[in-house]
């Protein structure tokens, strides 16, 4: 029965989801609870303390939830505390920075990996020690670009300045000559189109989504806990702490799905 | 795997958690999830097509919530529309009228039985057609009790005037000679003190929530739903629309135990 139970996961807004795509794609059978906490998004700016308090509060609240594993589908609270998460959740809790790195890794042949995140995240140096702890060998370029999360989550990728952005930011990438590209922010593979564009045809770029639904199916499977039927008169379920229109607007077009999003409201911390 | 699912019940406030105290005592593996509409409250003033709206929205959300039973813990909601929650939900879906009032034909001799409840549960006549369908003998006072609600929804229930309150509403009670009251409303066991004070102990006061819990255990046990051990990971949820520090200080009291609740936002209908 704890195997019916549903998979959990959190990001400051719809980022997460593109995790929760290549959950449905490589695990038809599981349901998900999502957490987008659109009221205090963006969390990059965020101190990390901050960023580690809202994500256990969030965790907290999923774990009313029949819930059997938490994916932190943000790269800024992975980054922000994942052993801490760990060490205060019974089920299994897994981020998405390790099963990105992963991927980068065995892809770069050049042994030059650019990453891009949140201020955050870079600031956090989480995917440099992981890169380190892995493979010392590796030269990494790692840039903050905070705006790619409000013009996602303002529904703004197709905009004209949005390429401009985007060529600013990533100019000094270019000029690096990496040969892949870390998506370290789960909201950038939403305008993973324009970052091909900018850097051109021979970089990869690396989202972690893939990565870390693959994770995800293996730990389930480890325990024993993979869904053994999707019949189980469960839905998929979405709760946000601030606007549910825009989330739902957003969220549809890019699970291709119809969505209901509740609002709870988080209490200040 | 059904069997360990929970008890969804909804209420306008705390008024339901009368029924939950009972399922407590009377199913003590069970889990529950409770909706307070708090935002909302009271019903008992409102149209009935605006009370089953409600009803029917919060119903939709304790849907997602992992549910195999729902019980209408209010008498607005279930006089509003309970065949109508019944015909819209694949699981059971009980209401508290009838509970009560087969709880009450069991006790009168004199064959008088008073009734109080909201204006709107008065106004229905749900009660009257529930009593006469079961006994076209009896003689029925019924009479509208708006105040209480708020009585005990803003913690006044040991209040001075809330005694001249209940004196005034129930002096025509008192005179008309019955010897059973069914308190109609889910919040009305919350001040049974005063109201047997007010009556006399020749009254005997009728709470639908024993009954209710009752009627609730049958149905699982017939159909094989009756949870085999409370030991299945799963805490009790409370949900409100509003105030959730104010149904935490009643409700921690009336139940007796660690009470959390979130506040989820219901889009206006």
């Amino acid at each position: 029965m704890e195997a019916l139970k549903s998979i959990a996961l959190l990001d400051s807004g719809v980022g997460g989801l593109t995790v929760v795509k290549e959950i449905f794609k490589q695990l038809p059978d599981e349901r998900i609870v999502y957490f987008g906490d659109t009221a205090r998004m963006p969390y990059g700016p965020r101190p990390q303390e901050e960023v580690q308090k809202f994500s256990m509060q969030i965790i907290d609240f999923l774990q009313t939830q029949y819930v059997k594993m938490v994916i932190v589908a943000c790269n800024s609270a992975s980054a922000a505390g994942l052993p801490y998460y760990q060490g205060n959740v019974k089920y299994p809790v897994i981020g998405v920075i390790e099963p990105g790195v992963r991927a980068a890794l065995s892809y770069t042949s050049t042994k030059k990996i650019g990453v891009i995140g949140t201020a955050g995240t870079i600031n956090s140096r989480a995917y440099e020690e992981c890169i380190r702890g892995l493979d010392p060998a590796v030269e990494i370029v790692s840039l903050a670009c905070p705006l790619f999360v409000l013009i996602v989550e303002n529904n703004l990728i197709g905009a004209k300045e949005t390429k401009k952005v985007a060529e600013e930011y990533l100019r000094p990438l270019k000029e690096a000559g990496i040969d892949v590209l870390i998506l370290g922010c789960t909201h950038y593979p939403l305008m993973a189109e324009v970052i091909q564009e900018v850097m051109g045809p021979e970089v990869r770029l690396i989202s972690s989504a893939e990565e870390t639904a693959r994770e995800a199916q293996e730990i389930l499977n480890e325990k024993n806990l993979l869904n053994p039927s999707g019949n189980n008169s469960c839905h998929h379920r979405f709760f946000v702490s601030a606007s549910p229109e825009n989330f739902v607007e957003i969220g549809e077009k890019l699970i291709n799905m119809k969505v209901k999003a509740y609002q709870v409201i988080l209490p200040a911390i």
